[in-house]
């Protein structure tokens, strides 16, 4: 029988009513013939308890007793998940990630999978089991201890799941309908999209559309992991929510998808950075080894051997970024006049695979600012995206007015 | 290094300072030079809280997907036990059942423990490590699946890691400081008990006094594993608590050791039973089929051919054991005219080992009986016991009556 694998996120199973109207919904899918493997994430709220107590009893704690206590919360919802299924008379029954096993690395908290043998589920399907529910988020490492994938693993336990049992689809059942063309609480003509490109969700997610959890879609691009996200709260029909495919299985795109933004971006710049040969190297590598994301990076036109050099980073990130620049000037690796934080922008982007055919984008973009009087203070483009940083106030105008500029409001 | 169990039940570990404290007292006896098995049960109410949300669930739930579920809160208290003792400085690590492993049998919620290889935990000992914790009450298949061990599993478990590591002793922390001569709520000359051994714990234990779960007692008593019960929440010395052991090791005993009460208890007479050579059969093979626990039996003399046969069982079994007699009364397997039920009766016990070799303790408790003018109903006798039943509006009296006739008040 074809597999399909379906995931329930931590408030589609926060109550013990949630998780019936979540058994009732696989019970619909196991109905149509399907075998189904439900991922299931901790009732909301429990992981966050747990992770406030490991916090209290040990600031600096040992990851692998983090994710020992941590993963109890999948495993509580899992059990409750197959009961519930089997009150219904679906035969199902609940895997811990030893069981399954859901192999993977040993990097505790953040560990990534490397195989989930399919054997032990299978034979299970064989002798008449309908539904395998999975405590998501957790595997066991090579040394027999529980892992974690770090937060929102569920996705990725889901999509690796889904590959490995050759699922027809993986569906994520969440608190939001599907994916759209920006966030609708900014903008009230925002649309939900039917379809969107690995591709495209990736460049939406890791610009802050949290739909998805970015490596689960990278797993799904890298797999062919067809993944359809929806509501767990409405009723659904056999083309809800939005299916995130390969694009040749989108007949006609959108120039561009969806406008993403991310609040909390801040500008740094060094001044009169003397300009050679590794420079930017010398300013990189020990940003990198702080831990700092940096995003965007210009670098002007350099006059008398000297230069300034401009890059974004998360708000948050500002202290440890200043600290690792003056610690490199301090050890004769790098020499700037000054370090300038502007911690008042946003940073706002279109994407869209269509650009990759298609001119004037970017132009239009820039002209669609100018119009609202919005001045653009650093721009990054890559093959799918265009992202600009402006003043945090001009945020919400920026992005409603880009929807409108692209007619996001209207059905391709 | 010598190995000491020390278990800790669910108000000893209720909060993150329950568990600094009795870390505490973990790193003393590490100080000591120890290797500590530290057995802990979940934190008091959770294994309350998932049962409850597993009979919500499934009123008939399967038990193998009950216990994944009621395992959970075990593995929380493991993790941060481990995490506070590294915050002391204590190399500890957690270990769930299925990583010692605990291989227990495929009786899900009522598993027995078959096995507990300690090489694992001995390995780790031999690297530095001191403290394992483990979580109690829990283990697994041959199957791989979770199992429990049922209400109060956790005394099992710390006992049968004691024997399977020769610890020293296995230390049991509560929220009680020791053993009584009989229940201080009900007798304020009730006296902490210093040494008490292994059969007289047993009677107590299985007659009401909650200290320490029967099957404990039975493992501690056949492997010969010491047994020192003792509170959590007060300043420990080296003699603190109780001790269960061997009665070799108890130098002088009373008598009587303690008064043991068990307050709801009913007494059932079958009216008029035609007396023939397997009748008693006839009786007492439906109600153990029907699960009820009869305690004492008394058979009247015969007259005409017809008998009375009095038995005992807990007040919450009597319809059902009604029903049972019923049944086999309908299907022709036994012959009464009537079956009446006392359910205002208690049962009052003195147990202690020196009655196997001390005539005259069953006069002295009659006697002390009818001086208060307590009217006994059913008489029972082991070994080492004598309990009656009598009018539950006597219990207290008669306890204390007792407690003072055999001087319980004084120490040996």
């Amino acid at each position: 029988m074809p597999v399909l694998v379906m995931k329930f996120g931590g408030t589609s199973v926060a109550t013990l009513d949630r998780i019936r109207r979540a058994a009732k919904r696989v019970g619909v899918e196991v109905s149509k013939g399907y075998d189904v493997i439900v991922i299931v994430s901790a009732m909301s709220g429990k992981t966050n308890e747990l992770v406030g107590w490991v916090n209290e009893t040990s600031p600096l704690y040992d990851a692998r007793e983090y994710d020992a206590v941590v993963s109890s919360g999948e495993n509580v919802t899992a059990g409750l998940m197959a009961l519930t299924l089997q009150e219904m008379d679906v035969p199902a029954r609940s895997w811990q990630g030893w069981q399954v096993p859901v192999k993977t690395t040993s990097a505790h908290s953040a560990a990534r999978i490397e195989d989930i043998p399919p054997e032990n589920i299978m034979a299970k399907f064989g002798e008449g089991m309908r539904v395998a529910v999975v405590a998501g988020f957790q595997g066991v490492s090579p040394e027999g201890r529980i892992t974690t994938l770090g937060r929102g693993g569920s996705d990725t336990t889901a999509v690796a799941f889904a590959a490995a049992f050759k699922a027809e689809r993986c569906d994520i059942y969440t608190d939001v309908d599907g994916v759209y063309t920006t966030d609708p609480r900014m903008c009230d003509k925002a649309r939900k999209i039917d379809k969107i490109a690995f591709e495209e969700m990736l460049e939406l997610a890791s610009l802050g559309a949290k739909v998805l959890q970015t490596r689960s879609v990278e797993l799904a691009m890298r797999y062919k992991v067809k993944l359809r996200v929806l509501s767990s709260f409405e009723e659904q029909s056999d083309d809800a929510g939005t299916l995130v495919c390969d694009e040749d299985e989108i007949m006609e795109s959108n120039v561009v998808s969806g406008i993403a933004y991310s609040r909390d971006e801040a500008k740094m710049t060094l001044v009169s950075v003397a300009d050679r040969p590794g420079i930017a190297a010398a300013i990189f590598g020990p940003l990198s080894d702080a831990g700092i994301n940096v995003d965007m990076i210009i670098q002007n036109i350099s006059e008398d051997g000297r230069t300034d050099m401009t890059f974004s980073c998360p708000t948050e990130q500002v202290a440890r970024a200043q600290k690792a620049m003056d610690e490199a000037k301090s050890a004769g690796e790098i020499n700037f006049q000054d370090l300038v934080a502007d911690t008042n922008v946003s940073k706002v982007s279109a994407v869209g695979i269509g650009m990759r055919s298609q001119s004037g984008v970017a132009a239009k973009m820039f002209k669609t600012l100018s119009d609202e009087g919005i001045n653009i203070k650093v721009i990054a483009t890559s093959e799918i995206k265009i992202s600009v940083l402006i003043d945090r106030k001009y945020m919400e105008l920026a992005v409603q007015a880009l929807h409108d500029a692209f007619e996001l409001d209207k059905a391709t």
